[in-house]
């Protein structure tokens, strides 16, 4: 059985379509600002499908009160998918006084779930704060379905080495090449980026990224590609996160921006409901 | 050492008059909505000031982010000073499918704090979702010092039978009488309030509560309390909780309207501050 709270609203209606078995929720917001939920249906084992994007606190806390309520009604198993999760970036202490934020989150969430299902997390490492089974899904097929046909022979690259599992993971389920973009100092100020063992001249390039949010990195690249000669550039990511203008400065320096629905975004085609329903 | 997050700034000033040693915190919302947390200090032992009115989730999430902090930052030991608990009136299921609301946010605290303080909480039976020491503060001392002189030898009411407790520690602070109003149906669709076994003619009356909302149930009882010939009309309540234009409505039935700075307010004249320093 399946619950979704406001964070996965817009994924609700193809969660249906491929055979998710709903239960209602009533979800709303008294005067004071407090939240207000109500399950319908009482089963055994549920999975809670929400996406923690803003408000991200407000999503959160629903979490917690949709799971009492299951809790309550007689749950004995809970998973929890969140297809973005917040503060997945404040994954480490970068300065003395810091939390690691994603720990809080995953440990607040770990009192009520059994297992925690998201995709495509900034830092995999961070699953461990969770207590129970946490599971990192990849988009990766959906991205190379969506982009497979007008990529056609090119080649997909990821904007650092670090990101360099995600393209290659999407290269592979088309039989593509891969590579990825290195930073070149050329002067004590200034830095280039260049992609690393291929010659993109004359070809599509397909840029993978997990997070997009001012774009700069993506707009750089392409604008790079495409002064190296590259046929089309086409843009990749799973979270949207994207900053004010940030689509449209994106979708102006590529041929197409194309992210998933973890988060609902005007560029939203690629849908990671399908590896939701297999859970 | 205190460490005071965004709700609970409004004491901030006080608290350090006070003798409070406070630890700096640095707290800022990034673009996307994720709150920032920084800690400046290291103490072995603190406690965390952050009442939760709204944005209450915010509020929430703030408190599990700045306990991380100073868990990764050594401390050892946590308490939560929470004068305003929100979520506190969802203190049970009326409805088939909701969730105990209190439990959820009592439970989530649990995983990062030792000891909770709340003042005042609206069902005090629910302390005990919290998996460590509960404790709950009273304003009584504080209402009876604010009220006592303006008051004289008047006489403290409750708007009902479960709340005389809270006028009751009031009235004995004070060597006053106290009671409380009872509901009287005088026909099949008309309910009276009344108050019981005092006589209020030409005497000075405060009425106490531990959360005021609209206001309703206040003015329909000072509005009761001048027919029957009090001379003036006094309401204080723990958390000042308003919906829009409710202070206005129940300044104008009223003498003096005070609630506590749980939740800073216009009336929020009666400090708590003196409770939580001395903890």
């Amino acid at each position: 059985m399946l619950a979704v709270g406001s964070g996965g609203k817009h994924l609700e209606e193809e969660l249906r379509k491929l055979g998710g078995d709903l239960v209602g929720i009533e979800i709303k917001k008294f005067p004071d600002g407090e939240k207000y939920v109500c399950v319908s249906g009482s089963p055994r084992e549920a999975t809670v499908v929400q996406s923690t994007f803003a408000p991200q606190d407000e999503h959160i806390v629903e979490l917690l009160l949709i799971a009492d309520a299951l809790r309550e009604n007689g749950a004995e198993k809970l998973r929890a998918v969140v297809p973005y999760l917040a503060y997945s970036r404040q994954d480490r202490v970068t300065k003395n006084g810091e939390p690691v934020s994603v720990r809080a989150i995953m440990k607040t969430l770990g009192v009520y779930y059994d297992e925690l299902y998201v995709f495509d997390i900034h830092n995999p490492g961070t699953l461990r704060f969770f207590p129970g089974k946490a599971v990192n899904l990849s988009p990766a097929k959906a991205m190379a379905e969506y982009f497979g046909e007008r990529l056609g022979d090119g080649i997909v690259l990821a904007p650092d080495k670090g990101a360099l599992g995600r393209a290659k993971a999407v290269a592979e389920k088309l039989g593509l090449e891969y590579s990825h973009f290195e930073k070149e100092r050329i002067s004590p100020t200034e830095v280039r980026m260049k992609p690393v063992d291929v010659d993109v001249a004359g070809r599509n390039v397909l840029i993978v990224d997990d997070i997009i949010s001012t774009g700069g990195t993506m707009i750089r690249a392409a604008n790079l590609l495409k002064d190296m000669g590259a046929e089309k550039v086409f843009v990749a990511a799973t979270h949207g996160v994207f900053a004010e203008g940030a689509i449209e400065r994106v979708g102006k320096a590529v041929d197409e921006l194309a992210v998933t629905n973890t988060i609902p975004t005007p560029v939203s085609k690629i849908s990671v409901v399908p590896e939701i329903v297999k859970l």
